[in-house]
């Protein structure tokens, strides 16, 4: 088989066949909606990656779990915003399973078929009366149109709800990709989170969609950071339910992987987009590196100084900070090599800096989406990150929330 | 011999026997004293520590090649502020080995007897016409009570000089060790740089002097951080001329590394304590941790984290975040075992938290000094580290300066 057709970017995780969605309130926050369920009407092949926070939530362990044991076929994902579901012992154990129970019974699979997810505050018990009140509600409610309102069932304090679709052919057969995801980094004391979840409507054998999906979501989800966090409670969903008609092998690994990577991405530049205190996009590519770890690395350190992201709040074209940074990522670097550009104006080169550059550069980071680029000199592999600047407006969200 | 005296905290560079300072203004920044010089009237024998940073400053370069060169014996210390002399090539390279030259020729040592450093905007060639026009004035300036004087001219934007010193007493001898300091950040755009120098009167033979000052560096200058960044230019040096008739043996060494390291870390501390926007010095202690290092790394990523210290600022005594990042730190963890405090006040302990101490550790956070702890309920090593609250001062500081 082969594929072809241009990914797009409109749609959500109900926009591939089969699926259907809700998003509904059972008032575990003080306002709106906080409670999503997402069901594949056939047994999907299902693959998950989570977060490496070694203080894990409990729906993190209990949707690990359930992965082992069903053999990675999923029938629903079960999604609360408001608590997370953190830090709360055998309680919060109890909790995520009993939520992943009910929703089993209103579904009628398997317990081990339900994959939960939680956002919110932590170490605070979660609501299950609540949950199980309103679960009723969140089934009766599913439809094949519900996407977006699952979407923002699923947002603590993302200033928008983040959603993305791609269509490809493969072998005669229109197939969707779609998806939805939370967190814009951690908005609010003891909020936390990026969650994500996409649907394709393509049958994928499992080891194909475990694949896939770790390729895509390293590109995508791992190539971005607000402010270095990671948190309890990460995860990626992807579930692959077959009802297109198209099934994926081989041939088609590859067409796969690019419209899932465009899926991920769009969810996770809209993640940065909505960062906290958040004004501009800033795509980092960190080139001539001795390798792509040191080369990934290195591009981290730079999207995560503060000192880089303030200058680029401020609009100051500081490629000392560059430097400075690009020296202590503890990577192979050539000072006599290395080059800094910011948009396309190189401002430093072969040792000999060029501050008549400086004002093309400050222009250049006016845009509200721009680039910045480091030659490391010492290789040839590459990397690129997304990240956002660094506002006093984040301060103020972060500090300011109790007092 | 044996060692008594308990160490204190007043004096400076010149505090130690044989030790003359000065600082002056070379004019190569706006206003204030630019240029320190510290001369050791006997030859010392020297010690230095310097940035990891890959972007070595040509002050750095050159320091190291003397320091080898002169088999670690050295009269002098010339010190600029208001340049870094940091990827300037070699014209850099250069001016910093001229720089030494002309200190040499006023002392009437080798050249290689002269150590220097240079602190501020970086790419920036170094006025050596200024520098060279000065040093006569420095020399002549030279004086016993001038220690201040040249703390003060080694400061960039750092809002106080940081100056200690500490007195021991060695086989019946009083032995002096003094230091300076500066450093705050890289508190405006392209201004660097964390420089101290420390001067004691003891002999203290080569070895040993190296060994001492890389101990006494790890509790101290590298136990500390404001912003998470290495500059170009960071040095400590540490000389030893002997003056006070005292020769530190095996017997003495720990009290001498005890004096030592009081005053290193006095000066430490004065870095943080006037670090860019800070309002609080924290102090972040890791136990239970698998190894040292683990400790350590963990303590530093908790005192990095962005959402930590704006929850300093804000009086914020959000646990979750602590164990967040201690969860993230990729070191060994167990949650059931862990436990958090924030001053006397523990907020979770076994798998429970206690909310009800919020408003217990909320006072403790409106302290100007206060310290944090976390057990991570896996070994027993444990590190201390030092930082800063982050405020949107701290944005305005570093995104505001051109603009």
């Amino acid at each position: 088989m082969t594929a072809s057709g241009s990914p797009t970017t409109t749609g959500g995780v109900t926009t591939p066949l089969g699926f259907r969605a809700s998003g509904t309130s059972a008032g575990i926050k003080a306002k709106g909606l906080d409670l999503a369920l997402l069901v594949s009407d056939a047994p999907a092949a299902a693959a998950a990656v989570f977060t490496v926070n070694k203080a894990q939530a409990a729906p993190v362990v209990v949707s690990r779990e359930h992965l082992a044991r069903s053999g990675g076929t999923v029938r629903a994902i079960v999604v609360n915003s408001g608590c997370a579901n953190a830090c709360t012992g055998d309680e919060g154990m109890s909790a995520a399973r009993e939520m992943a129970g009910e929703t089993a019974r209103l579904v009628g699979c398997p317990a081990e078929q339900v994959l939960v997810a939680s956002t919110g505050v932590i170490g605070v018990a979660l609501p299950m009366a609540k949950i199980k009140a309103a679960l009723p509600q969140a089934f009766a409610l599913l439809a094949s149109d519900q996407g977006p309102q699952a979407a923002r069932a699923i947002m603590t304090t993302d200033p928008f709800p983040k959603e993305a679709a791609a269509q490809l052919t493969i072998g005669g057969r229109e197939v969707t990709i779609g998806g939805m995801a939370k967190g814009s980094g951690m908005i609010e004391p003891m909020l936390a989170t990026m969650l994500a979840f996409v649907t394709t409507d393509a049958a994928v054998p499992q080891p194909l969609l475990r694949r896939a999906l770790t390729e895509a979501v390293h590109d995508s989800f791992n190539a971005i950071t607000v402010d270095g966090e990671c948190s309890t409670n990460d995860t990626v969903m992807l579930l692959a339910n077959g009802q297109s008609g198209a099934t994926i092998g081989d041939a088609d690994y590859s067409a796969f992987v690019r419209g899932l990577r465009t899926v991920c991405l769009e969810l996770a530049l809209g993640i940065v987009r909505g960062g906290e205190g958040a004004t501009k996009l800033v795509t980092v590519t960190v080139s001539g590196a001795a390798s792509d770890d040191e080369a990934r690395r290195t591009a981290k350190a730079i999207a995560n100084s503060l000192l880089v992201k303030t200058a680029i709040h401020g609009g100051d074209p500081n490629w000392g900070r560059l430097i400075a940074v690009a020296g202590r990522a503890g990577v192979a670097f050539d000072l006599q090599r290395a080059k800094v550009a910011i948009g396309p104006t190189v401002l430093f080169e072969k040792g000999r800096p060029y501050d008549e550059r400086a004002p093309e550069a400050a222009e250049n980071l006016k845009r509200k989406e721009l680039a910045i680029s480091v030659d490391l000199g010492a290789g040839s592999a590459m990397s690129t990150v997304y990240t956002c600047d660094l506002s006093a407006e984040y301060v103020r969200i972060n500090a300011d929330y109790r007092t």
